[in-house]
């Protein structure tokens, strides 16, 4: 800003930025002449308070707002990852290795035996994230380059927790036929695809489809990542309230791709009473659903056939299982649920009841948020999920590697570590990475869908 | 290697490697014992006397070969290139920008405003380089998994000289709406489209379709690369032998990808008397040409409707550009060609004729192999071309474009080191792609394909 000394002092700057809601970090002074000066401020402010904050600046009799940058927008600046060589060419030498002549030798090899792609090039440690922009964070369909940014900090994340290679791919289709075929055709440098942010029902044609005629891992995140996590928090909260898995009810609300895999998932560790529930009500067999998942849920849970309302099927559930959007849990839905409720709230960024609104009636509460206890955040999963596929060149992840994964997510909290703030590790912690990675290592061997067995398993 | 010293020493091992046709460049000594020794054997070969070693080192009695590794295969291990994230994740607050909740503003902009794609992804400086495997080297159809190591090296290249962000995606189909499908849908993250080793004719089709159906360059290398770089070097060679553009014959021999993108190249500089010949003799108006390639080469050049084989229309020619197989070109061939021969036998990697053989009668001669002198090499070009193409967002790499890359490369050479051993600049020569940038940049501004004007040229 540009500040005339003698209509207004820096002094009365502040306060006003100060009123406006901005905590001021740091000021330089750029450039300073006898009666103007230039200074470089940094500004704290809540994202809502920016327009605010503006506004009042250029009422200011004296004072000019040169320029406004923001901190999330500086470090988008050309982008957030990028190619790196792993050994330098500086010579005719090096170039006669990794470039012609050389190269042809590798080529030969790997054209006599396909397998040695996998050692060869960066298949070994490559995933593809792939999105065509339909379900992007919560918002929806913004279309391809819009949800750059998002598959971005998703390889950030990839490299910088678990040194796997990812790089993002946004597709400018939203036909799955194309989708499949567009991703069938550009795999073979791939180690796996990780689909993400491709809206519901179409994701699970999608996944399924490229499981079946692809020799390697294909995982929707959105769907399969919030459920490891999901079932991880459930471990750990269920040791909590001293209750089994096999003996709880589960009210999932919000069928979706997130609810859907979340539904699986418990089904598969051993949740036998649990209950769907749509905008229409439980889902239950007998009825006849469209959409083909619903109908597998219909067909596999609900084992009384439950009817009625949220509201009514949760007399006496144990666990909450909300992926769908906020104010759809009641307080007093709470008051009928059985002793010590647990509720995963994880509609995005607004939970499906307020967390202090049910902290009286909830034993164990979680959400999608990073400012409330016990997050349910895919970070957790997905790098450890990789890194584990990837270095025994797993053909698919399966069931069983998904269990494992959210075991050892569990268990990096310790018995004396846990209590009903904690559940869930930080998607910093250390260990989870390295125990996700041996448990999928582990289940890939035992499933039989490893290619190769790291020398740790030897 | 294990030594048993009792048998063998390690001056009698030295002596078979030697004659062998090896050079032993270094040892080391990696376990000893009274009576064995294991040691570390670096050797510099030829390739072809590689298994004539192992089979001598294996009838000597008292000598072990435990393992043999090849430099080039260790380079290329687990691949050549990988994902850097730009900027560290380190704690919720880095999270929180580069990921959710902060990144859902950026995907806000960019979905309000597309072009925003360019500053704030990866979009601005990155280019995919895509191959169906199907023309790679003088292998010929290796297919996408061997074809990756090939594009693994370009991408570093691109990367070192000119720090461009190349991927490479290999692709698992040779149908040309399949390729040009899977290329338009996967285009939103990338500002620049290298194709790369895909065989002709099927190539001219992809690349026109996708030049016309995006709005970002789309470059096929094996042609353009090439025209720009032996245009370079008739550039030179030409004012070697005081002729110009305008007033000399030249006969093209292979008129596959590269040819025909010589030969309009060349039409674009000013040549008006040239004749492309294929194996039937010189291409002229007035016959039919199933190749729709082969009959706009028909149509537009040859003026004199010049019939015959190579050897007939060389007659008087000041210059022989060669695309084909070795052996195509004769000293008799030579001995025919107007004074001051100039001769690109650019056949990979036996050139049209042996260097040795042609010396006595031509006046300056190129080849594509980097142990002649004067080597047509597209690393000249590539890395320069894309980097003035991204940073002026241009929509397309046009014929001027390449005319001032070529002029660029050409200058290179000053005029004091210009000599028949040097039309051509060494591919590590620090001002290629300084050069190449600034007349792309210029020739894009001056045809109004530039989306940005870069702030040197303001």
């Amino acid at each position: 800003m540009e500040i005339q000394k003698s209509k207004i002092t820096f002094g009365e700057v502040a306060v006003a930025i100060g009123e406006s809601g901005g905590d001021i970090v740091a000021t330089d002074v750029i450039h300073s002449a006898k009666d103007s000066a230039i200074r470089d401020i940094t500004v704290h402010i809540p994202d809502d308070s920016n327009s605010r904050l503006l506004d009042r600046l250029s009422s200011l009799d004296g004072l000019k707002v040169i320029n406004v940058s923001d901190r999330t927008f500086l470090v988008h600046l050309g982008g957030k990852i990028e190619i790196q060589a792993r050994m330098p060419v500086k010579n005719r030498e090096d170039l006669s290795h990794v470039y012609t002549p050389g190269v042809a030798k590798v080529c030969k090899a790997i054209h006599q035996d396909e397998n040695k792609a996998f050692s060869l090039t960066i298949k070994r440690n490559t995933v593809a994230i792939i999105s065509d922009g339909t379900a992007v964070l919560g918002l929806g369909d913004i279309g391809p380059f819009a949800a750059m940014p998002v598959m971005e900090g998703k390889a950030m994340l990839f490299k910088q927790l678990a040194g796997v290679d990812a790089f993002p791919i946004c597709l400018q289709t939203k036909d799955t036929e194309e989708i499949i075929r567009t991703v069938k055709n550009m795999s073979p440098g791939f180690g796996g695809i990780n689909l993400e942010d491709i809206s519901s029902p179409r994701c699970f044609e999608i996944e399924e489809r490229l499981k079946r005629e692809l020799d390697i891992p294909v995982f929707h995140d959105d769907q399969h990542g919030t459920a490891v996590v999901m079932l991880a928090g459930l471990l750990n909260a269920l040791k909590i309230v001293g209750k089994r898995m096999e003996d709880i009810k589960v009210v999932v609300v919000g069928i979706g791709a997130a609810g859907v895999a979340c539904s699986k998932m418990m089904l598969a560790a051993g949740v036998s009473n649990l209950i769907a529930v749509d905008r229409q009500g439980a889902i239950a067999a007998g009825e006849e659903y469209a959409n083909p998942m619903w109908q597998w849920l219909a067909d596999h849970s609900n084992p009384y056939r439950s009817k009625g309302s949220l509201s009514e099927v949760l007399e006496d559930a144990d666990v909450f299982v909300g992926l769908s959007g906020p104010g759809v849990l009641k307080v007093e839905d709470l008051k009928k649920m059985a002793r010590d409720p647990i509720v995963f709230a994880m509609a995005n960024p607004e939970p499906e009841i307020e967390p202090e609104a049910a902290e009286p009636y909830v034993r164990v509460m979680a959400t999608g948020r990073s400012d409330y206890p016990n997050q349910i955040n895919n970070v957790l999963c997905f790098p450890g999920i990789f890194r584990g596929a990837l270095e025994c060149r797993a053909r698919t992840i399966n069931e069983r590697m998904k269990l494992a994964a959210a075991e050892a997510i569990a268990s990096t909290v310790g018995a004396e570590e846990l209590n009903e703030q904690y559940i869930i590790p930080s998607v910093f912690h250390e260990e989870v990475v390295v125990k996700v990675r041996a448990a999928v290592i582990q289940a890939a061997i035992e499933t039989g869908v490893a290619r190769r067995i790291p020398r740790d398993f030897r």
